[in-house]
């Protein structure tokens, strides 16, 4: 596409001394996703990996869970008046046979319709919209539909080297410092796929729907790494893709912890050097040392 | 409300030593924003100034102008199905004679009705809603409706200075980490209002109602100062307000600066220690020295 970044007149100061030059700047844009025809949302984003933005944000939204419960995405000409294509709204297409949800974008997984709003009702919806279970802990399993796959552990020291990866592999960040990373990884620290995009949850979204349009989810088996903090939104896309480690640089908040330690999902933040907090399901990382109180 | 922070027990690792300890983590909670009566839009914010928020909501919207326009907003009490309070639900009464916009959320100033969905459709519904017009450049007026008031000037040497103000005034980051603040001034740098949220949306929503409240918009003779990036929402949020200058400590998008350069917003970016970016209304900046390519 071409429109990752673009070139704008600038002028810097520096200590006083002025002067003009072209700079990179990400592009944003909005894309309107459309379900079987109908719009659905709207998302200001980088564009590129469309398709896959537009899948994964209907996995976050728990409408789809595998590659054949998506019939196709295309762009939509003629949204314009003269009819011509702006490649900024895409329509996806369900299988047929596949439920077409009553989906307002708000009101969907923040609130369920039988109970008021506040944390407790976005984290019950979260839970009954999940396809998958990550493992509870019990036994150290993450497979798929309740167990069966092999256990995730992950090494603190794995983690440590993932910010610096995610980093190396940013392409667009170091032209524009405008970009948040998603990068998904194995638990040996191999990095498997990275998205970059002006809004963090895009990039997310675009690694979970390139992941549904290649049959691999869940992704029980990956770490998600982001380049910034860990919100409520952020946890929600790592369960509802059945991934059960999300790490972060920055700070989590409080409802991220929440539903992590609800479902059973890993998440660490501050990972910077060799230091992290790990603020649920903490089974998952092989500590050489007892936890011990401070 | 008490609510701004939260505390959760976290696992530390620091160079393999393992301890236990309390954290204190930025809470975050939906709010679902009512405008007479009707569900409008939801938020994941931080309890606290929940009416600014719904309020500058409002103004972004361009639903909201003047104080007098605002009838009331009440915690709605009933959301729940033992009808206890959540103080998450808010609903904004509009004074009689008002119009009560057809909004759906994902449609409104992104796009218009009369083009497809682009980057200059997003454009054009922000001037096409916007109440007030910056100052055009040509005589440096940032009056009200169209012009009349004095024209805002700001030295970069007094920009210089925002950030570390902005990070000084903020009570809750040090402790969290986790929150987006931004910082209204005057054009000597003084600090006007302080808001942080989760949302760095939410910061600005809220700084931005409280102005509304107190009758102040538009804040002409006022710079915004925020924590993060710069992208199309924050830029419009200025602009909706009548705020002249927006300075960010991190990069703007393609977007943002294109929003600039129509409306006449004067654009900072990379705003760290004595250098900066200008990416629009340089006019308004007085640089001492004439501005020369590089």
């Amino acid at each position: 596409m071409g429109r990752v970044t673009e070139r704008r007149r600038v002028i810097r100061i520096r200590d006083g001394a002025v002067s003009t030059r072209p700079d990179t700047l990400v592009t944003e844009e909005p894309l309107e996703i459309r379900l079987n025809g109908k719009p659905l949302a709207i998302t200001m984003r980088t564009p590129g990996d469309d398709f896959a933005l537009a899948a994964g944000f209907l996995v976050s939204e728990g409408v789809l869970g595998r590659a054949d419960e998506l019939a196709n995405i295309v762009y939509c000409a003629g949204a314009t008046e003269d009819g011509s294509n702006t490649y900024n709204v895409v329509d996806v297409k369900l299988a047929p046979g596949v439920p077409v949800p009553d989906i307002t974008l708000e009101r969907n997984v923040y609130t369920t319709s039988s109970c008021g709003l506040c944390g407790k009702a976005s984290l019950d919806a979260v839970r009954t919209t999940a396809r998958w279970r990550l493992g509870d802990g019990e036994d150290g399993t993450d497979g798929a539909d309740g167990g069966g796959g092999s256990p995730l552990r992950i090494e603190p020291e794995t983690l440590s080297m993932l910010p610096d990866r995610l980093r190396a592999a940013q392409r667009v960040f170091d032209r524009t410092g405008g970009l948040h990373a998603a990068g998904l990884f194995t638990p040996d620290g191999e990095l498997l796929d990275l998205r970059e995009d002006v809004g963090r949850h895009n990039a997310v979204d675009k690694l979970v729907g390139r992941a549904l349009q290649q049959g691999l989810l869940p992704l029980s088996g990956s770490v998600l790494m982001v380049s910034g903090r860990a919100s409520f939104e952020l946890a929600q896309k790592a369960v509802m893709a059945g991934i059960p480690v999300l790490a972060a640089v920055s700070a989590p908040s409080s409802l991220a912890v929440d539903l992590a330690a609800e479902t059973g999902l890993t998440l660490v933040g501050f990972l910077r050097g060799t230091s992290m907090n790990v603020y649920a399901g903490e089974h998952r990382l092989a500590l050489r040392t007892a936890v011990g109180g401070a």
